[in-house]
């Protein structure tokens, strides 16, 4: 098995995070973002949708998307669940992680791809209008985080779950995206401070 | 257990098609999005994100985003299973779910919130340069799609699964966003057809 990974990238750290979670370590092929080697031909032949991360199995068959990658460890190793315990649970943490990726993630990276500079080749033509908008979106969100998680330790629960990894990646990426979260937030900064002191924060 | 819907939206049919499936039915309650009733305080006190579907359990927990409340569905009753079976095949359907919504549905939907007059109120502003490219990359999503379809019935294989529901009802979703797909994908309008023909299809 291998995972094509990116240092420079959001979603490959999803990836990343979760394993060291679960204690698992992979052996990665580096792939070249500033180089936009995931659009060669080589790379294109392995995710025809030119994005990482991916991960291929010792039978080749190739998985892509973080969560679904993701998911496949968590199958193959339950232990510690990322996604829950039971239906409920389970309907909760995905609940969480889409909410984590549609109402933060997602505006971040958004905000990030049309304002910085050095995605200008990638994202092309950035559009100016969307990068206010998606940035008060996302400190929306983290204003509704922190009335959440006045109510429990993590998103889903008072269990570590996906959907913390995801809004954690995500906070984090906030800083080259230019987005500063107003400090009036305790339990969304009680939150980060704890997910940043987990050893997989640096994964 | 009650579920908050609209005709009128392609999220709350994913759901009704995936119950469906399952020979499950469900007491609704109809949401007016014409009269943008889920933002009225009634409806943000039960989803502060504003969205439908929401299922209301008997315990009267909220749980919203339609995968979500699908995945609840799975687990409470896994036969057909619609989310696969066993790990690998369970990373597969999340694969081509997320492929589905991420560069299918979510375009399709972008481009017709950007460009339809009916959109106006809801997506204000409409963002005019968002509208071409959408359109193109769902376009070329389905010519994707089609040389998959070549190798297999279903999205993630030769069952049934999710991925099929949330790729059909992108697809019918693209006739308001004005996208006429290329009548050179002989496997897309094959499986187009065979899904259309489920009963599930008019949920």
């Amino acid at each position: 098995m291998k995972l094509y990974d990116s240092r420079a990238a959001p979603n490959p750290r999803r990836v990343r995070i979760f394993l060291a979670e679960k204690g698992i370590s992979l052996p990665t092929e580096p792939v070249d973002l500033a180089r936009l080697e995931q659009k060669d031909p080589a790379f294109t032949a392995i995710n025809p949708l030119q994005r990482i991360p991916v991960l291929e199995l010792d039978s080749g068959e190739i998985l892509s998307e973080s969560v679904a990658i993701c998911r496949y460890f968590e199958e193959l190793q339950p232990d510690p669940p990322l996604f829950g315990r039971g239906g409920l649970e389970k309907a909760r943490v995905e609940m969480w992680q889409r909410r984590a990726e549609l109402e933060f993630f997602f505006p971040i990276a958004l905000a990030f791809r049309h304002s910085h500079p050095a995605m200008k080749e990638m994202e092309n033509p950035q559009i100016g209008e969307l990068v206010e908008p998606n940035r008060t979106r996302a400190i929306n969100f983290a204003r509704f985080l922190d009335s959440e998680l006045a109510k429990r330790s993590y998103l889903a629960g008072d269990a570590f779950s996906i959907a913390d990894i995801t809004a954690m990646v995500a906070a984090d990426f906030a800083r080259p995206a230019r987005i500063v979260f107003p400090d009036d937030l305790p339990h969304f900064a009680r939150w980060r401070a704890a997910v940043a002191a987990r050893p997989s924060a640096s994964a």
